[in-house]
């Protein structure tokens, strides 16, 4: 059932799980702004992805923000350090993006201000990822609290929520969502790490994680590796 | 007493609040990591004074952000909406900005991870600008909870503050407290809506305030008025 003048802002950056969050919001009636953002990471061919999904799930607006991420560093997807092309061990691995999730929702928070959207959506995702500070639950409780203080919408009562529909989900269980609901992941974009032609290394943790979530959802990626 | 080895990120726009908590952060013994923002404000001058003032205060590292706001809109200082020349009255003034200082926070707050800062000065001020959501003391406990559970280092227990020595502070506090630091106001930049030659205009809600506050103080403003 399709509701009418129900705005949501979706944060979309063209990989696997904000695509599958995009469709997610589409399906339950929201008119959805999708965002992107341009912050120099190493894989900026994600967002030729995130126009093409905007496009195919027909969102209002597709808007691609620039914000100088790299310029702070502390990341190897945003700097020289290199993209490990084992699993994850332990601890915070490089690829964490310093703050980069506050900074993405803040964005977010804004837009849904401007457009008196009340639902910002979030591809988090606890389960495969849960060495980034910024993809837990409690970092998701607390941001949606303090957007609430930090808005005239929040002021006059209008609450906003932050959507996060992945956070529980498994990568399997999220390729089947998504699969459901229409996505066609041959244009997603995953890999930290592409070739200059923008295939899939196939061996850094990202891409690892997708690979074995196709590979448990009993599906074949789509998309080409190296 | 000087400390060494306590790093903090200050932001700065170059107007007379941030610059006095650049003052006292610089007094506090802290080595100061200084941010400004480049957002598509119409009074982008405020940009030159921000460097003038790192460079008086002899910061470590200045560094000047991009972030699109201006393409998100919803206020008059980043879109054609015009600057009002009277006080503002009631409600929220078209100048506000959607969740400016929740996004100014966040990018420091990418900073201070990358760089191990656990303090982050903001010039917040409740008692003058009242009519700002994200100006309010709530809203800044709230912002520095989240941060916590944002970050690698909140969760290493390495606790981060969002420091507002001036919350409390009216202009004329702030102006004399500025003043006894060494604050040369002159290299400061209040006005909303400066001529094309970056003279303040001396009639929109952010002058008026100023020519208030420096009335209060007893002193004269230094700068130039169009």
């Amino acid at each position: 059932m399709k509701s009418t003048n129900k705005r949501a802002v979706v944060l979309l950056s063209g990989g696997m799980d904000s695509t599958t969050c995009l469709a997610i919001a589409t399906s339950e009636g929201y008119d959805c702004y999708s965002m992107a953002f341009d912050y120099g990471q190493r894989h900026a061919i994600e967002l030729e992805k995130a126009g093409l999904q905007a496009r195919a799930f027909g969102v209002r607006r597709h808007m691609v923000i620039g914000v100088e991420l790299s310029k702070i560093g502390g990341s190897a997807l945003t700097t020289e350090i290199a993209v490990p092309k084992e699993p994850p061990a332990g601890d915070i691995p490089v690829t964490y993006v310093p703050a980069r999730n506050t900074v993405f929702l803040s964005l977010g928070l804004a837009w849904a201000e401007t457009l008196g959207a009340r639902d910002i959506f979030i591809g988090a995702n606890q389960v495969d990822y849960s060495g980034y500070p910024d993809c837990r639950d409690e970092f998701i409780s607390a941001y949606q609290r303090m957007a609430n203080l930090a808005t005239r919408m929040g002021m006059r009562g209008e609450s906003i929520s932050i959507r996060t529909p992945l956070l529980n989900l498994d990568k399997a269980a999220i390729i089947r969502r998504g699969l459901e609901l229409g996505v066609n992941y041959i244009n997603t974009h995953t890999c930290y790490d592409p070739t200059p032609g923008g295939l899939a290394c196939g061996l850094c943790p990202s891409c690892r994680l997708r690979l074995a979530g196709f590979a448990a959802a009993g599906c074949k990626d789509p998309v080409a590796y190296a």
